[in-house]
C-alpha cells in the first residue's frame, strides 16, 4: 500500500485541481488519500479514524463548492485533514501538530480555506449561521456549509443554533456526519433517533400499504392521504419540525450520492440538513473495529496498528481511575459522570466495575455538572471527570448549580496544563484561575499519582465542591501506599527546608522544584520546597514562609488569577513567578512548549539565582 | 378585590391543607392567590406575570404530589411564588426579595420544599434527572417533576438533558409551561413548533379522512393503517422521537385537565412531558397584555399598573442603547445580538431603528457568542449585549471562538456588580475576573454614561474582543457631549492629583472615590483619584502612582482576580482594597448590600485613614 498515493494525489493540490479529476477516478483518489493519511499519521500521530471516515464527503464538498469564497466550517475540526490536503497543505503533513508546523485543527490564520477555527465541539452551526447572516446583510453571494458529527450534535449549543437556524431560514447546508460516535460510542436519545432513521422502516411499510389500498379501492382520497402522510412522517421529522429541510440518510462513502444530495440541497432556499452515514476509520480494518482507540493516536506501526512500546509508568488518568474504583468499593455514594470521554478520563474502567454508577452524558458538559448537582442533592458523591479545557463549558453551572448551593461534587480535571500537540483550544491553562475565583470551591492539584489518590479520597469526605486538576500523560511512577491518606483541606507540604529561597510549586511543577533543590544544594544554595497542594484555600504557612525569604512560584497555569495571584494577594515582596504567559500557546511537543514558557529546570535555576542576586542587592541597599 | 384572599387562603398554609380543599372551591382559591400575589408584589416588587400564569399548575402539582418527599424543580425559579405561598411561606411575603427576607427564587436552604435552587434558565431538567437517577440507584420511591417554560427550553443545556432523559428512561415528569414567552416574546424554531402543536390540526384531519375511508371500504388494513399513522404522527413527535412520552397540549388554567394529565403521566414508567398552554400575567389585564413589561416589576399601583414616578435620570441600559444607535448610523458594520433580553439590554430600541441588524437568539448565550464570531469573520462588528451573570454561560465560547481568533466582538455587559433583589444567582460580580484571565481581551468599565458612550465608540474601532461592563439602574445623570471621544486602549484617567493617598477605582466606584476626595480635602488629606477604565490592559501609569503613595482600590467585583489582583501583580506595597468578599452575596436592597460589603463613602473614608495611619507607622519604623 506504500506510496501509491504519489501516482495521482501528487497532481491534486487545490480544489481546482480536484475539480479537474474525472468522476471515474475519484474512488482511486480516495484510496490514495487514505494511504497518505495512514502513512503520515503513523509517523506524526494525530486524528486517524475521523479523517479516514470523511474522505468522500470532503472530496464531494470541494468538488461542489469553491473555497475560500464559499465557507466550509468543520465542527471540532479533527476531521479536517483531508480538507487540508486538498487546500495546499499536503506537503506540510510531515509537520502536523508539531511546533511551528500545521495544526491538527482548522485555523483562520493557517489558510484562507479555513473559514473558522475549532477544537471544541458543537460550535460550527453557530459560526455558520453567523456567516450566512452576514452574507445576506451585506448582499453578498456565497455558500455556507457546516460539517458536524452526530456526537457534536448532542452539545447544547448546537441545538441552540438549530433553533435559530430554523427560525431565520438562511440558506445554508448542514452535513450531519453520522458515524454513531463522538470519540467513544455516541450516547443519548438523539443518537438513538438518528440511527433509527432509515428510508426503509415503518414509513416505507405504511406507504406501501397505502399503495396497495389505492390499487385495491381506486379511491382519489386515498391518493391524497398518501401525500398527507408524507408531509407528516418523512424521515428526519425532528429536523423538519424545526424548520430545517432534511435529505437522507445517504451513504457518506458514495461520492455520487453525496454530490447529488449537495446539488439537491443547493436548490433549496433555506437551511438543509444532509444526513450522511459514514464509518469512522473507514478503509483500515483495525481503525474501523476500534474507532475509539484510533480516534486520536500517537505514532504507530501501520501493519499492526500498534504503538511503539510505551513506558510502563502509569498515567495520571490510570491512577485516577484505579483510585476511584478503590474508593467506590468502600463508599457507595460515589458515582461518576463524564461528557463523551469515558476512555480519555479513565471512567471506562470504572464503568466495567460499576456499570450502574457511571454516566456518560455525551458532549454536554453543562448538563453533566447540573446532573451531578441533582445527584448530590440526594446524598450521592458525584465525581465529574472532564478535561480542563472542556470544563470551561460548564463555568456557569459550577457557579450557579454547584458552588452557590455548596454541593459536594468532585471535579476530576484531566489534561490540566499544557497538553502539547492539540494546541491552544486544548491546553488546560485557565482552570486554577477560573475555579479559584468561585466562592466555596476547593481547588487542588497533586504533585504525583500518590497524592492524586489522597486528594481524591479527601474530596469524597468534603461537604462542598472540590476540584482536583492533573496533567495529561505519565505520572511519576512512584509507589502508592495501600491506604489513601486524608489531607487536611488547605494544607500545604514543606518538602525541603532551606534558608536562601522558597520554591513554591503546585501539581506537576513540584517535581521540578525538588530537582532544582538538589542542584542548588550542590551549588551551596539552600532552598525551601513547598508543595502548595491547594490554591484555594491557600495555606497561611506559605505566606509566613514567603515573608522569610525570596520566593519563586512555579505553576503550569496562566500567570493571571492562579497560584501566583493567590500569593500576590498577600502583599509579599520579593516574589517572582514562573507561570504561563498571558497569551494563547500554540501546538507542539509539550516539553518544547514548557521550555519556551520557562517551565523548566534550567529556568528555575536561572531565575533562582537572579532572584537571590536582586535580593542581596536590595538588602545591601 | 382587596383582602378577599383572607376568606379562604388563610386556612391553606401547607400542601396537606391544600389537598383538603374541595375540588369545587379551587377556582376561588386560585383567584385569592392571584389577589394575594398582586397585592404583595405591588408593594415589594418582584416577578409578577410569570406567577400569575402558573397558579393552577402549582395548585395541581401540590394536590398531586407530596413535597418534600416528592421533588418539584422549578426552572429559573421566578415562577415559584405560588409554590412558596403553599409551602408555609405566605406570611413572609412582605419580606420578599428584601435583605434577610425570603428569596425571589427557590432555595434549598430556605425550605425543604425547595428541591433545587435556581435563577438562571434551563437547569431544571438536568437537576431533575439527577434526582430521579439517584432515587433509582438508592432504591427509593418518590416522584420527580420539573417545571420548565418554553423560553428555558431553548437553552442548550435543557436539550442536553432531554437527550439523556430520553436515553436513560427514568420515571419523571416534565411540565412544559408554554406561555409563548421567555421574558420577552419567545423566539426560535422550537417555539414556532410548540406553538403549532394542536390536537386539531392536520393530524386530526387526516385521521378523520381515514375514518371516512374505513366506513366507505370496510377494509381491515385501513383500520391498521390508522394505528400506524397514530404512531407516526402524534403531536409532540419531536419529544416522542427523543424517547419522551408526550401528553397535550392541555389548558394550563383548567385544574381538572391538569390533574388528569398528571394522573396519566404518573402511570407511565418513564419520562413524560406534559405540554400545558398558559397565559403569562393571567387574571390581570395589563399584565396579560404586556407580559414582558410585567415580567419582573418594582412596586406599582394596582389600579393602573403604573410604577411610582421614577427619577428622570437615564439608566446605563438606555445610555448604551442610545449610543449604539448613534454609532450604528455611522458604522454599517455594527450589528447587535442578545439572548432573550431585548428590553433588559435596551436592544429593543436598537431593533426599532435597525430591525435587520438586531438578533435575539433566545435563551442561548453560548450560541449568541459564537454566532457573533461567525458574523465577525465576515467583517461585521457584533455587539453582544448580555447580563454579566448570564454571560458566564458563554465563558468557553468567549475563549475558544472569540479570543483565540482575536475576533472584533464587543461585549456590552449590563447588570455588572451587585444587582440587589435578585440575589446571588444574578449578581454580576465575577466578570472582571473571568474576563481578565482570557488572553487578547480588553476589559473595561465606564465611570458614567458619557464614558460608556466613549468606550463603546472606542470598542467599535478595535480589532479584537472588547468587554464593557456597567451596572444596573440609573446612571449619574451627567450631560453627554455630542461626539463620542476615542479613548486610547488601556489608558487610565487621573481625575484628581494629591499627595497623600491614591484612590484607584473603576466603573461605578469612581464616583464614590471622587466624593471621598472632596470630603478628605476638607479634612486636609490630599488624594489622587484614578479612574482605571481598563483592568486589561492596565495602565502602567497606575503602577507608577501606586509606588508613590499608599493606595486604596475600590471595585464592585470579587476580590479575587479583578482590579485588585491586577495591581497586586506588580509587587506594590501599601495597597489596600475594598472589593467584594469571596462568598456568595444574598439578595436585598443594593445599597444595603453595598454598605454591608464596604463599598461605601463612609468605608472609603475609614479605610483611607487607617491606611494613612499604618503607612506613617511603618515609615516611622
Amino acid at each position: 500500500m506504500h506510496k501509491i498515493y504519489s501516482l495521482m494525489l501528487h497532481s491534486v493540490n487545490s480544489p481546482d485541481e480536484l475539480k479537474a479529476v474525472p468522476q471515474s477516478r475519484l474512488p482511486e483518489l480516495a484510496t490514495e488519500i487514505r494511504c497518505f493519511l495512514i502513512e503520515n499519521i503513523a509517523k506524526t500521530g494525530g486524528h486517524l479514524a475521523p479523517n479516514l471516515g470523511i474522505v468522500e464527503l470532503t472530496l464531494a464538498l470541494h468538488r461542489t463548492y469553491s473555497t475560500p469564497k464559499d465557507k466550509i466550517i468543520w465542527d471540532v475540526g479533527h476531521q479536517a485533514y483531508v480538507h487540508k490536503i486538498l487546500t495546499g497543505r499536503k506537503h506540510l503533513f510531515s509537520t502536523l501538530r508539531q511546533k511551528d508546523g500545521i495544526a491538527g485543527f482548522p485555523k483562520i490564520k493557517e489558510s484562507p480555506h479555513d473559514a473558522f477555527g475549532a477544537g471544541h465541539a458543537s460550535t460550527s452551526l453557530s459560526a455558520a449561521l453567523g456567516m450566512a447572516t452576514a452574507r445576506d446583510l451585506k448582499g453578498e453571494d456565497f455558500k455556507v456549509v457546516a460539517v458536524i458529527g452526530d456526537g457534536s450534535l448532542t452539545g447544547g449549543m448546537a441545538f441552540e443554533a438549530l433553533n435559530q437556524i430554523g427560525y431565520l431560514q438562511k440558506k445554508m447546508v448542514i452535513i450531519l456526519n453520522d458515524n454513531k460516535m463522538s470519540i467513544d460510542n455516541n450516547v443519548g436519545a438523539l443518537a438513538k433517533y438518528t440511527q433509527r432513521i432509515t428510508r426503509t422502516e415503518k414509513y416505507r411499510r405504511v406507504k406501501e400499504k397505502i399503495d396497495q389500498l389505492i390499487k385495491r379501492h381506486k379511491d382519489k382520497e386515498l391518493r391524497q392521504l398518501k401525500g398527507d402522510l408524507k408531509s407528516l412522517t418523512t424521515p428526519g421529522i425532528v429536523f423538519e419540525k424545526l424548520g430545517i429541510s432534511y435529505i437522507g440518510p445517504i451513504d457518506g462513502h458514495k461520492l455520487t450520492d453525496i454530490e447529488s444530495a449537495l446539488k439537491q440541497a443547493n436548490q433549496i432556499n433555506g437551511p438543509v440538513l444532509i444526513h450522511a452515514k459514514t464509518t469512522k476509520g473507514k478503509g483500515l480494518s483495525y481503525a474501523e473495529e476500534h474507532a475509539d482507540k484510533y480516534h486520536g493516536v500517537g505514532p504507530f506501526v501501520i501493519e499492526s496498528g500498534k504503538a511503539p512500546k510505551k513506558t510502563a509508568i502509569i498515567t495520571y488518568t490510570e491512577a485516577f481511575a484505579e483510585s476511584l474504583i478503590e474508593l467506590a468499593k468502600q463508599d457507595k455514594r460515589i458515582v461518576a459522570i463524564t461528557a463523551a470521554m469515558p476512555s480519555g478520563t479513565g471512567l471506562s474502567k470504572f464503568k466495567e466495575v460499576f456499570p450502574k454508577r457511571c454516566f456518560d452524558v455525551g458532549i454536554a458538559e453543562q448538563h453533566a455538572v447540573t446532573f451531578a448537582a441533582g445527584l448530590a442533592t440526594q446524598g450521592l458523591r458525584p465525581v465529574v471527570a472532564i478535561y480542563s479545557t472542556f470544563l470551561q463549558r460548564a463555568f456557569d453551572q459550577i457557579i450557579h448549580d454547584v458552588a452557590i448551593q455548596k454541593l459536594p461534587i468532585i471535579f476530576a480535571i484531566d489534561r490540566a496544563g499544557l497538553v502539547g500537540e492539540d494546541g491552544p483550544t486544548h491546553h488546560g491553562v485557565f482552570d486554577l484561575s477560573y475555579l479559584r475565583l468561585i466562592p466555596n470551591m476547593v481547588v487542588s492539584a497533586p504533585k504525583d499519582e500518590s497524592e492524586l489518590r489522597d486528594l481524591l479520597s479527601t474530596a469524597t469526605k468534603h461537604d462542598g465542591p472540590f476540584a482536583i486538576r492533573y496533567p495529561r500523560g505519565a505520572a511519576l511512577g512512584i509507589p502508592t501506599p495501600h491506604t489513601p491518606q486524608l489531607i487536611p483541606i488547605g494544607q500545604a507540604q514543606i518538602l525541603q527546608e532551606g534558608d536562601d529561597i522558597n520554591l513554591i510549586a503546585i501539581g506537576n511543577t513540584v517535581h521540578l522544584a525538588e530537582q532544582a533543590h538538589t542542584l542548588l544544594k550542590d551549588q551551596g544554595i539552600s532552598a525551601t520546597v513547598i508543595n502548595t497542594r491547594f490554591v484555594k484555600p491557600l495555606d497561611p504557612k506559605i505566606i509566613e514562609q514567603a515573608k522569610l525569604r525570596p520566593s519563586l512560584i512555579i505553576e503550569e497555569n496562566t500567570q493571571i488569577g492562579g497560584l501566583t495571584s493567590a500569593l500576590q494577594e498577600h502583599s509579599i515582596t520579593n516574589l517572582q513567578s514562573l507561570a504561563l504567559a498571558d497569551r494563547f500557546i500554540e501546538h507542539g511537543n509539550v516539553n518544547l512548549l514548557r521550555k519556551e514558557q520557562g517551565i523548566s529546570l534550567e529556568n528555575i535555576m536561572l531565575k533562582t539565582k537572579q532572584l537571590l542576586q536582586t535580593s542581596s542587592i536590595s538588602t545591601t541597599n
